[in-house]
């Protein structure tokens, strides 16, 4: 596959220098061309889509790992997860050759070409797959520690367990949605710090994170765990994810038992997955880890990528959607390997599709805190926009962007985005 | 369906006095006949299984609601489960028309019944539903104050939102298994009180927890919440279900997120789902609640169900299981239909065949405790068991079984077991 990873390499369609999908990238998603339509899987090239569902149906798709099975017919990127690296390895280097400057089969097929892709203008995307269970991770100390500091003060902000195991919960999968769906402000039960009993309405504190996800691969038996040396295995590829938050109705549920509805009620993701071979020029090392972890936690290797990752807000009044948050994946305390292997390590099994994500990517300085909550300090130190509003929390219209991608040499492996709107609450 | 709740109502097929399964129960549950063959649906009915799917290929599942639409064609309850109320008391008035005494279209025909009837010795029971979202409440009032006792002393025991909101938390769907999975004692990391450092090893705490589930009907459009009145429409019918929980990996991990490893290795529940419709002659008041709720949580009538329950605990050495725990279904401080209204108040969807948990089932008295951990007050008092043995938490080999019934005059509606034996953590 050095292929991929040539910054010499082109494709015969046409790339922006700042298209998050040159044909070093091939991320897969799954879209629509007709409302009602059928769901078809297609990889994203500059600003069509390639589409693999009629590539298959043509016979085009011819995978030895594979063989006959089919990978491309259910609407769903599952089969493919569960098909395991080597076949993500051939299928991509099959579609690398495809879309390759000096490669005639698309090229010079007119019709061929005109069949097979399609322009992203012309598409709904869809959830690129059937999430089983949904994991959100806690795995940045700059945000846990900003949260702990905000909660019980500087002294006792990371909590004992946390440089010990990579924390995490159980989300909720069946709220999870593609990038687009807009975020309606939930009701909810809260207290505010001088009431005595506790109130219901909308939220007053609705909050984003800036977070990313991976989508499990083969994944694993009941009772087998997943050894942090074959971790990578079961990773397909990742995504932008916006953890939505009421930060009130949070704050007055969550103890004991953790996050509930103060995050249940939207999840946003971006629609295309970028497979973890696509990001291979971009490993780097992560942070430091002291106290070494257990053994079961000890990786090889480098664990972290480099990906340049931003959050945008834009109100009704503003003409451009403003930066508000400049942050790295590369300052996550864990590793996807090691949250895998601590995951599995009872014997929970991981099923193709799930999806892990990564907690609230805040680095160290400010201007990186990957929510409101971090940004404005609690509230405590509204945002100024550009229009001249602040902002601690957000209101009604406002919509938030997450972008990422990781830069290479005159070209960029992107995530696309993942936008929501937040409307008013209903009634 | 009067002829349902009638004590005198009487099947040609022969049921016990003490079974579970009389023609006032006919739950719901997958079965196979042949190892690697198709899952069928069937009802139980004494100890003999009534084939829906085969019925239902032989064009005897008519119901005027559903028309032409198949529900037992696909070796899960889900498509059951989506149909809704109407669909689900007209099939259930049809499959108990079919089993009464003085009717004849099965009764009279011995080729007919040989095909639709199998025994239940005869079948490996599956997991009843495809389960997309668990979900896990916390609503005995004595569980929660119990656990809150130890952890903070008894000033301190129930948290201020208890009282206000029905506490819960997401669980693992992936590692719901079916009754007789044996359960394997899990690897982790915990901190023992004294230790500096965490250790890893297998649990050393091993504990059951009593509760039940409800899987969820129709459900409800993400953004559109289920008002606390129409809850129960979406309620399809429960089962038992063992939170197999690891107490030193839980304790060690919990904060400030809440349960994961501790609890996502094994989750145990009863293959047969008892409909609603069946609960109707047992329903009662559950306990008064102060203070009063707030109004999206208001519901008029009685929305306790008197479902007696029993925990039996078998060790290698001893020839008989051994009761250690009664308890009720009624003592649940929270309502299903509270519990309901509460998860969607902010929009959360629910989706046929999520399952929602009650959470430990435990009474006031010391006997009704639902799990080691309160039996045993945190390992402190340790029980005896009728073979000279003492139990704090689960030992290797030991047996759990959670049963349960509500008691009609002459008849029970029973939920059968949920059985889970301890093998020896791997390696």
């Amino acid at each position: 596959m050095n292929e991929t990873t040539d910054a010499d390499l082109r494709s015969f369609i046409p790339v922006a220098a700042d298209s998050h999908f040159p044909i070093q990238n091939l991320p897969y998603g799954v879209f629509r061309r007709l409302a009602g339509g059928p769901a078809s899987i297609g990889v994203a090239i500059g600003d069509q889509i390639l589409d693999l569902t009629f590539l298959e149906n043509q016979g085009m798709i011819n995978v030895p790992a594979l063989g006959k099975y089919r990978l491309f017919d259910r609407g769903k990127l599952n089969p493919l997860m569960a098909a395991g690296k080597r076949v993500w390895s051939e299928t991509r280097a099959l579609l690398s050759r495809l879309l390759r400057s000096d490669e005639r089969t698309l090229r010079d097929d007119p019709a061929l070409r005109q069949q097979a892709l399609v322009s992203m203008n012309d598409v709904t995307m869809l959830l690129p797959a059937e999430i089983g269970d949904y994991t959100d991770f806690y795995s940045s100390r700059e945000h846990a520690t900003n949260v702990g500091t905000m909660l019980r003060g500087p002294e006792n902000a990371l909590m004992p367990n946390w440089l010990h195991l990579p924390v995490a919960y159980h989300g909720r999968a069946s709220s999870i949605v593609v990038s687009g769906t807009d975020v309606v402000r939930p009701h909810g039960q809260s207290k505010p710090d001088k009431a005595v009993e506790p109130i219901f309405g909308p939220s007053r504190l609705l909050d984003f994170e800036l977070e990313m996800a991976v989508f499990v691969g083969p994944g694993n038996d009941l009772g087998h765990p997943i050894p942090v040396t074959e971790a990578e295995d079961h990773l397909f590829g990742l995504v932008l994810l916006n953890d939505w938050s009421a930060r009130d109705i949070q704050a007055w549920e969550y103890a004991p038992l953790g996050p509930f509805l103060g995050k249940n009620f939207l999840t946003t993701i971006s629609p295309w997955v970028v497979p973890l071979e696509a990001l291979e020029p971009f490993r780097c090392a992560g942070p430091a880890q002291a106290p070494i972890p257990l053994p079961y936690l000890q990786a090889m290797g480098q664990g972290a990528f480099d990906i340049h990752l931003e959050v945008l807000l834009q109100a009704t009044t503003m003409p451009q959607p403003s930066c508000i948050c400049r942050s790295n994946f590369n300052v996550l305390y864990w590793s996807l390997a090691q949250q895998v292997a601590h995951h599995t390590v009872n014997g929970c099994n991981l099923r193709p599709g799930d999806l892990l994500a990564s907690g609230t990517i805040s680095g160290s300085t400010p201007d990186s805190f990957g929510s409101l909550l971090e940004l404005s300090w609690r509230g405590t130190k509204p945002m100024s926009l550009p229009n001249g509003e602040q902002r601690a929390f957000l209101q009604d219209a406002d919509r938030i962007t997450l972008t990422g991608w990781c830069q290479g040499a005159g070209y960029r492996v992107g995530f696309g985005e993942a936008i929501g709107k937040v409307q008013p609450a209903h009634r």
